[in-house]
């Protein structure tokens, strides 16, 4: 990624690291969008902030650059999403400040170890508000997956285990009693209504805050490019509940 | 407590609801240390960051004026302690940021019912550095309890899916290994050596931020009272793993 060399999405790769999404803001937002964090700890589960103006993420890859080792970044200026881009070196500040927010993607793959098929996912907006911090609000985004209930189960158990990519659950069964619309999905193919003996799981998902941050028309924004994730030295299955 | 009728200690008082150690910061202080308790979840669970000036815990007790509800609070002005106040309205600024942080109290009631009895509780300074933010640093400080190994292995079971309030254990067994001299407790009598056949287990304790917003000198710093916590609304048993 650092050399250019891969800049296609990240989900199924590298099994068994903890992926993460990216916002990058500058510091004088950085306390109200920390502040959201905390308050939302089950769409954004902050696995790191680097210090203002640091691109290293010391914490979770010693050694790597936010600047240049993710595949792909969306920017925005303004709340208006510009030209995604490879590196941004030209455009890191000496007040930026890193947020890597554990992501979803990371338990696929323990889950598909316990049993639990690796299966199509949609990201889909909700009527449950986050709630707000100075600028920062909106809803909670989430992603769905249907399995059997017997899988279903198994993933409760199993992601309850690991706060920092999400964590257990935030809803099972009728996606409508939470106002999740399966005819227009952010990510994924409309669908007209669940298959039958399958059960919809859905998990507070890492666009929450990056639509949040966007909805705050922050003058300069960068995060990961959707579906492409940075991925850190830390081994999925250590990072569990502290 | 408001009307200044209860100025005594809290634990063991209150039963089954989530007890917070207080950490009130003016806001030029507050971002490095919400980076702090980020890079130190165990030691620095945050159940709730105040908006500045706001006194009343809007999430974890509505209605509540962390101003007026301790029964006691310690008063440090850059790093040196004043007397201690049960009231702190005259001391609360526009720019006053209160950091709840869980406390280790509130799983002694929990671990009670699952038949792990009430004990001593020590408190210990560590060689374990927590990871630094901005001008906060310093080491982990740990409470000590002893049980039977039986009733050690329940506490980690059980405290693991309480993260709000310190989580898992950070050590069993033996003090020295991680740099506990049982013989200069921060709080409880000197020990020589553990008793026979018991096992001690370590947990992060909030007295950790408290002494690195202390050491970092901060010009006015006002705590609860080291055994005099806030108690919230929210019940213990609800507020598990993420």
């Amino acid at each position: 990624m650092r050399r250019g060399e891969w800049t296609g999405p990240t989900k199924h790769t590298v099994p068994g690291y903890v992926k993460c999404n990216l916002v990058v803001l500058p510091r004088a937002d950085a306390y109200d969008f920390l502040v959201y964090c905390q308050r939302n700890p089950k769409p954004c589960p902050l696995v790191e902030v680097t210090d203002p103006g640091d691109p290293e993420p010391k914490m979770s890859a010693p050694g790597a650059d936010l600047r240049t080792d993710l595949p792909r970044y969306a920017v925005y200026r303004n709340g208006a999403r510009e030209e995604d881009v490879t590196d941004i070196r030209r455009l890191w500040r000496d007040d930026s400040v890193a947020f890597l927010i554990g992501s979803g993607m990371t338990f696929d793959d323990p889950l598909e170890r316990a049993g639990v098929p690796k299966v199509k996912t949609w990201v889909l907006t909700t009527n449950i508000p986050t709630i707000p911090a100075g600028k920062f609000h909106g809803p909670v985004v989430v992603t769905m997956r249907c399995w059997t209930p017997a899988q279903a189960i198994i993933a409760c158990q199993l992601t309850s285990r690991f706060p920092f990519y999400h964590g257990a659950p935030i809803h099972m069964g009728d996606p409508a009693s939470i106002g999740a619309d399966l005819t227009h999905p952010i990510v994924g193919e409309p669908l007209e209504k669940i298959p039958d003996g399958l059960m919809p799981v859905f998990w507070a998902c890492g666009v929450t805050p990056q639509r949040a941050a966007l909805e705050a028309k922050i003058e300069l924004m960068i995060t990961h490019t959707p579906g492409h994730a940075f991925i850190t030295d830390l081994l999925a299955d250590r990072i569990c509940t502290p």
